[in-house]
Formats: C-alpha cells, structure tokens, sequence
C-alpha cells in the first residue's frame, strides 16, 4: 500500500480502480492531485473515494503557510472588511493570505479548486452560501479545513460558518425608529432570494407588530443593496403626501442613496426623515449626516472564520455554526419623528 | 562550477566565498535560498553578489502562480481599489494573488521578504514609494520581478514604478473652482512629507495664479487625509465671515469631512460651498451631493503595475515609470460661486 492512503478497512486501491474502470495508477494520480487525469475519470474516482470513506493519513506534502479567501465579489463594500479580517488572523498565525475571485454569490465557480490544491493552503475561508458536493469532497479527501463567512444567511448545515443575527439587527433597527415615535416606517430591503433579507424584513415586522402598527405594503420595497436602489426606492417613497418619517434601509449603500433621494426631495435628515442603515461598513460614519446603522461584525466574523482553521480539528462531529450579535449603532441620521 | 550560477566573467563562487570570509558552501547556500545561514552572513554575500553583478542565470525552480501584493494600509480605501486591479491582471494571466501588509507607509518591514522567497512568485507588486536596498538585492538575485504602485509620488528612481499626474490633478480641480468664478479657494491637502501633497498643492497655487487671486495662506491647510481632518479643517475654515466659497480637498475622505461641516455650519453644498474632492474612490459617487473629484485611475495603474510583471523582461535597461492621468469628474458639489 503506498504511503499516506488509508484505503485498508473498506476498499483497496485496487478495488477503486476495478469500480472507476480505470488503471490503479490513475487512482494514485487522482490521490497525488496530478493534472494528467481527465476532469471526469477525476470526478468518478474522487466520488467513489468518498463514498468509501477514504481520508488521506496525514497532510502528507508539507502544508504551506497560506490562507486561500475565495469571494465572489471584490466590488462589495463587505469585500475590504472581510479581507483585514482574515489577514489580521492568518498574520497572528504567520500565515499569508491568498485572494481568489470566483463564481457567483451563491457558490464559487469550478475553476478555483485546482489552484488551491495545488498550493495546500493550511485552510480556506469562503465568501458563499454554498459549496457544491464535488468541492466539499476534494477539499476533505485532501485534509485542507474550510469554512463558509456568509453575510447572507442559509449556509449548507454540513459545512462549519459563521454568520450574524440577521433577525435581530432588523428588529433592533425598526424598534429604535418605533422607539422614536415613528408611525409610518419603510423598509427598503434586498434580494428576496436571500435569507438575510428575508430575515430582516421579518425583524422590521415584528418590531412593527410590537408597536401596534399596521404593516402596510407599499412601504415594503425590495432593492439590490445598492446606492441606486436606495436612491429609486427612496425617491418614490419619499414623493407626495403620506411619505413614511423613517426609512430602515437593508444595506448602508441603500440607506446612502434614501439619503440623496431626501436631499433632492428638500428633506433633512433627521428633522423631516429618520433613515437606519445596515452592515455599518466604515463609510456609515462618514456620510453626512453620519449614519444610525445595525453593525454587521464583518471584520469579526472573518476573524472568526480564520480562526477556525487553526484551531483544532475536530472530524467527525457536527460542522459548527457561529452567529455573531448584531447591534444598532445610533448616529445623527434618527431622531424623534416630527409633528404630523 | 554550479548549474544556473553566472559568474565566470567577473569573479568565481570562491572568490565571493574569499572576499566575505566564509565557506564556498555558505555561498552556495545563501544562493540556494536556505534559512541555515544567519542574517548578517546572508546580507553580506548577497551584497557582493550584487556588487559583482551577480545574476542566477534562469529562474531556477519552477515559478508558481502567484503575484504578491504588498501594503501597509489594509484600511485605506485605496487598498481596495489596488487588489481590484491586481487581481484582474493576475486573473487574465492565470495566476492568484497573495496579500501582505507591512512596514510603514514609506517601505516594507523586514519580514515579508522571506514568505516571498519561499513561494518564489511571479512578481511582487508593491505600494510603498521605496524599498530597501537588501530587498532589492534579494528580489533581483532570484530573478522575482517587482513594481511599485506609488499613488504618493517620488518611488525609488531604480525600480520600475507606476504613479498618476498629482499637480495636473490639482491645478484641474482648482481651474475648476475658479472658472466658476470662486475667489476664496481653501485647500486641504495632505501630510507635508507625501510629494502627492506637494504637487497637488503646487498645482492649487499655479491654478490660483493664472486666475489672478492671490495665494491666502489661511486658506492652505495640510491635514492627514482621513475625514475627521476634513471635518475640523472645514470647521475652522467655514467659521466666520471671510470664509472661502470653494475648499478643494486633497482626498475624497477629507471632502466627505468638509460636506459634514457645512452640514453643522448650515451651509448647502454646491449652493453656499463648493467642494472638490480627489481620488475618485466609489464612495465619492455615492456622497449627498455626489462629489465632484478628481479621478486618480488606482484600478488601472495596479493593473499596469501587475502587466509589467507578466511582460517581457529588459534587464539593464532603466527601469520603467509609467504616469497616468489624472482627470477631473464633474458631479453635484461645485456650482458657481455665490454672489457677494
């Protein structure tokens, strides 16, 4: 048996090969990450492996110090946060750390894995909701630790994440501005097919329901957390008689563009309008007026995340989900809901 | 005499080895990379390997993929924009990118050389405006390309760097102000030992004086570029009578700080103020009035940084400084001057 392959128990090598219809050599090329293999003789090999529970023995080639951070979207105010994040961790830990771009915001793409096989990064922190099954095996039959930071909400249950309490914050956010008198509060929120936001619009509700406020619909608006869809929802709230006082935006891009949608309907914040952001990226204190806003830890949460690949390994058990605290950051955009 | 070691014209491996007073072997190793040699040793060969021209004949080991990035503000809002366009290049070129942050903002610490070493990458890109000797020794003896990306002028004359127009920028924002019939233009530009804040100020004064006003040196106020040294510059300024009518600041955080203040001293911005920012960061976009700025292109000068890693060597040759131009984007914040 060749070094380092934990096959005995269940399966031989050879035994891999006869099932796969290939030659032993190649299940070797397969377990030794070579390139020479076809995509898809890999896949079968790779699937049967798992399926009969091989695990490499030992981390065989010396592991680098490198932390691979795999993203969708470096365009994402999130994005920064999330990076010092992981470079603030894997630096403690002497480790660099390796950026790579890939996929959607769902899940990353398949080009991304062949690289980081390649380096044997001591872990991989990923920016997804989720992974697809193939992904997850290699990674495990390779022993490198990931973890998902997912700002979304709904990450696969198999795989250990960090997350932040996205129901809370929104409830945090509307009862500051019920809190404040508000009757007629908007929420301007994001993708309906993320949790996050549903999460949050449930919190808005909730709080709206604590209050005794009936919740009325045309004051829900669904956006794409971008400055423009705060800026369009915000404008045609703000248009008319019978316009809320405060607006909870899902996102401090969103709760930027309400802003400029007050300013150009000749409304000031906080007098005439109270707006709430949510993430509280840096430039939530710098806006003008500085921005009342629900902090999402991102920083921590990469942190978090980074962290758990050093720490120890624990195979076998249940994957660990950690969900960090929000809480509601008050600045000068709220205040007390004018008469009327 | 050994495989990849160029000496022969100049002087032999023995007469290095003679000369620093160690073994052949020590110089062996210190060419070879290992870490068994101390420090004061190291420095010392590869000093003279340097001063005699000593150059590995090929990139000996197989070079990974992989482009180093190296800062020291993971927080500025620049670093974003700067692994934007690495990472672009990097990605076009099948390669990924590994992120260090380090030393100050003139030079690297000591101690990132050494993973740079060790992973042997395609190039080094690096925001700093100087780099050590020793570093540069050590990156041109193992053949490691590198280039600096220098957003604050004045990089080392014997590296290749890639910078922008800093008093074309200044003298552009302050034409502006003044073709908008402003007499009283303040200026709020950076640290005084940043030769980016000096041009840029050189160019306000040359602006001033083709428009005929003389140069108020109350209204010239270096700060450090962060918002709260927009906010109190613009505070101070924008008391009283005699306040200026335009602030041109040296970066858009600094703009955002002076939005604040005229926000607190009652004054509407473009109406009774006018700013102008510099550096065209997304926030700048995204400010209430969107700001008026001027664009420095930091996405497209780490993208020409990281093209000249993949592009053809021309060792000898003096080494390459690419300028890009900077350009004034006019958005909400400037209008005429106010009568009076």
């Amino acid at each position: 048996m060749q070094e380092g392959v934990e096959v005995g128990a269940r399966i031989t090598l050879a035994e891999v090969a006869t099932e796969a219809g290939v030659s032993p050599s190649t299940v070797s090329k397969v377990l030794n990450g070579r390139s020479d293999v076809s995509n898809r003789t890999r896949a079968r090999v790779e699937r049967l492996l798992t399926l009969h529970g091989y695990r490499r023995r030992t981390p065989s080639p010396p592991r680098s110090q490198l932390v691979e951070l795999v993203f969708h979207e470096l365009d994402s105010v999130w994005a920064m946060e999330l990076v010092r994040g992981v470079e603030a961790v894997a630096r403690a830990n002497r480790a660099d750390v390796v950026l790579t771009r890939s996929g959607t915001r769902h899940a990353p793409g398949p080009d991304w894995i062949e690289g980081v096989l390649r380096r044997r990064p001591r872990g991989v922190v990923l920016v997804f909701s989720s992974l697809p099954a193939e992904v997850k095996h290699r990674l495990r039959s390779w022993n490198i630790p990931f973890v998902i930071v997912d700002p979304t909400g709904a990450p696969d249950p198999d795989v250990p994440s960090v997350g932040s309490a996205n129901w809370a914050g929104g409830l945090a956010a509307t009862r500051h501005l019920t809190g404040h008198g508000h009757r007629r509060v908007a929420i301007v929120t994001g993708f309906e097919d993320m949790l996050c936001s549903l999460a949050r619009l449930d919190g808005y509700r909730s709080a709206m329901a604590m209050a005794g406020l009936p919740a009325d619909p045309r004051l829900v608006r669904h956006g794409d957390y971008s400055v423009r869809s705060g800026f369009e929802h915000g404008m045609d709230l703000l248009a008319g008689p019978g316009r809320p006082t405060a607006v909870f935006a899902g996102s401090d891009l969103q709760a930027l563009g309400v802003l400029e949608a007050a300013r150009v309907r000749e409304l000031r914040v906080p007098q005439d309008l109270s707006v709430v952001g949510y993430d509280d990226v840096p430039l939530a204190q710098w806006s003008s007026p500085p921005l009342t806003t629900v902090h999402q830890p991102l920083r921590h949460m990469a942190e978090e995340a980074t962290r758990m690949l050093f720490g120890p390994r624990t195979p076998g058990r249940a994957a660990r989900r950690i969900e960090l605290a929000t809480r509601l950051v008050v600045r000068q955009s709220t205040a007390a809901s004018p008469p009327g």
